[in-house]
């Protein structure tokens, strides 16, 4: 089988090609690091920042692939009489181009956030009308990433408002990851493309299974339902182009198995694999999720073609991701909380990427089958796979194309 | 009869102060001065801008109540390296506050030209993404008045890009009054008294009657082109709020009473009253038309009411405007070239605003009448006005409540 993503691939790099204005091949794979909020929220600090880089490394999350330490809301301090935005003198005593250097010494990357709109989600200085500037401020700093935000922003048009950021960091002329964190409001998979390296697709996750957390004028939604929201999106992903699902709740309070699921997931879905633990504390147990390197692989999988749900039957979901050298990673998602019994007679099975024509794959091709999360062989695609996925888990495998063997 | 206007006057500043963004008072009666664009184009220098400062009081223009002398396009270098943007160093080589110190010495104010989108109309730097920036500048300039323009705005959204560089120049605290150049594409008289002191409501104007100039992807109208474009919107205007019909095209080619009939009518329309022609050499005849000061008057009447047509016959059109003190302004139009006749019973007539309901005004009050071009008076309201208008041409009285003698 032709993986039919690969002309998807070259479909939407020509046309982003064309409105040229982000810095090209920051994010030929999804973006990874951590960030402030999901953990640390308003309370984000010059030492927090600085420990956080320190365990990065100590943790072996550095050498797993995460790069970015990005500092979320509340960092602003007030602009200056000439416009030029200040960290917050109590916060960030050293300044920012004390911390970037800090963290570039690390073998690290830099993020910072900002908002579209007047002012930040948390009543900071927004970047409205202050973009060239702001943008030249955080290139003066060393900084490598922006995730802009989308709170109080009436009177804008939400494309135009980050063409206009992501102009001025192009003419700032220091290469930044620029993440779209627009809650999909507005379509941003049509647009962000030539604009970001990654677009929010929707509103805000929570540490929760299937939640809906209400906080009066919005909500924030468990793994289940930002999972749910990603239905139909997958066409608008790619390298240098990700449907971004939102930071990991991962080590910040569900069950060892929902973490599992959870990261499982997002790297079926192409992710952008941003921590949002405090990796100073995390237990072993959620260190061994994050640095699954093999699951990573089939979220930075070269391809960079997202997931697809090939079929359900109640609580149970089986998901496939085509993977470069004709591989595929499958995941078999338990949503309920009793085990589920799965068989997969793969003879009989008709998988392939919903973008192409169906196909018996693997009557054509022989793989063998090694879970991702034990590391064990469950055979060859020659027999069944039989396998119990307890509640909130996963059966994660990788389909690794034998070719010697093949016919 | 009880002005209706003034109870339309009362409803808009409230609904104005709620949204403050402006500074309040810089426009009660519509803005008068000069600009450089409808004479000199992309050509301005800053001996054009010093040269007409100085015949804008040799020539009476200042003390008739033209005060800001308003650099068009193409004042623009590039922008320095801290995104600052710098005047033509070959166009103004003595900078921008030098020319404001010499404008401001002769009791006149300086007014300049940005764009809302990436470049303005001329191709120069717009101030997309550098508003705040931008209005610091002009405030360091000693900049008193902003034309702002609408080329290259794709992805912006009207009255958001204007809310933009309003808060701008009113966090840079110097006294601006805001001209909104955005053609009336998106129905600024809506949205654009709380954002701006006027907003032009059409395309440009054209030194011509009644023509259609086709510039390739847009037109520039005729004086009467543009004056149909208003019909609907003197609901919109008042004090500190003005309908903009763009600036006149008075000296630049028209004859002598289709520019009297233009001064008339933008009067009557209570528009904004900016010269454009060249003053250093205007003709005699010219400067008579713009210093007319009882035209002016019922331009400046401190109610703040636009005219209105109050009924047509052919080309002929009679047109209304309150005044302060139970005054009216009446123009009667001749659009076209023959000569007509015209003949006012106004015991018969039912003029009123049309704000109100109509009422036998001229039954229950007397009124001189006084031609403001010819300062002859033609008598009183108790006897009919009979007259004939030349083509192309006005008759515009003042007709004077005579308190004595009512009833």
């Amino acid at each position: 089988m032709r993986p039919a993503g690969l002309v998807l691939i070259v479909a939407v790099a020509a046309a982003s090609g064309a409105h040229a204005q982000k810095f090209d091949g920051l994010a030929a794979t999804p973006p990874m690091g951590w960030n402030s909020w999901n953990h640390v929220g308003c309370d984000v600090t010059e030492a927090v920042i600085r420990e956080t880089a320190d365990a990065m490394v100590a943790t072996g999350m550095r050498d797993a692939g995460y790069v970015y330490v990005v500092i979320d809301d509340c960092w602003h301090g007030e602009r200056g009489a000439d416009g030029k935005i200040q960290p917050d003198p109590e916060r960030f005593p050293s300044g920012m181009k004390a911390l970037a250097d800090y963290v570039h010494a690390k073998g690290l990357k830099l993020g910072i956030y900002s908002d579209a709109g007047w002012e930040t989600c948390g009543g900071r200085p927004g970047s409205r009308g202050h973009e060239y500037q702001d943008a030249l401020t955080y290139a003066a700093w060393g900084i490598d990433y922006l995730k802009y935000d989308w709170c109080a922003t009436e009177g804008l048009n939400a494309e135009g408002a980050y063409q206009t950021m992501g102009r001025a960091l192009a003419a700032a002329g220091r290469p930044v990851v620029f993440s779209l964190c627009e809650w999909g409001d507005n379509r941003p998979w049509e647009w962000g493309p030539a604009i970001g390296h990654l677009w929010r697709t929707t509103g805000d996750i929570a540490p929760c299974w299937d939640c809906e957390v209400d906080h009066g004028d919005w909500s924030s939604w468990g793994v289940l339902r930002i999972l749910d929201m990603q239905d139909g999106l997958r066409i608008h992903a790619g390298p240098d182009h990700w449907n971004d699902p939102d930071m990991m709740e991962i080590g910040n309070g569900m069950s060892a198995s929902e973490d599992r699921a959870h990261f499982s997931m997002w790297a079926m879905l192409a992710a952008p694999l941003i921590a949002g633990n405090d990796l100073r504390t995390m237990s072993e147990s959620t260190r061994a999720i994050l640095i699954n390197d093999e699951v990573i692989a089939v979220d930075q999988d070269p391809l960079g073609i997202q997931g697809f749900k090939y079929r359900s039957d109640g609580d149970l979901e089986i998901w496939f991701k085509p993977l470069a050298g004709e591989d595929w990673a499958m995941c078999v998602l338990n949503r309920g909380e009793a085990p589920r019994q799965v068989v997969l007679d793969w003879q009989a099975e008709l998988v392939a990427d919903d973008l192409a024509d169906r196909e018996a794959l693997f009557k054509a091709r022989l793989y063998r089958v090694r879970d991702l999360w034990t590391g064990e062989i469950l055979g060859t695609t020659r027999r069944k796979l039989s396998a119990e996925v307890p509640g909130h888990n996963v059966l994660m495998v990788r389909l690794i194309r034998l070719l010697d063997a093949q016919d």
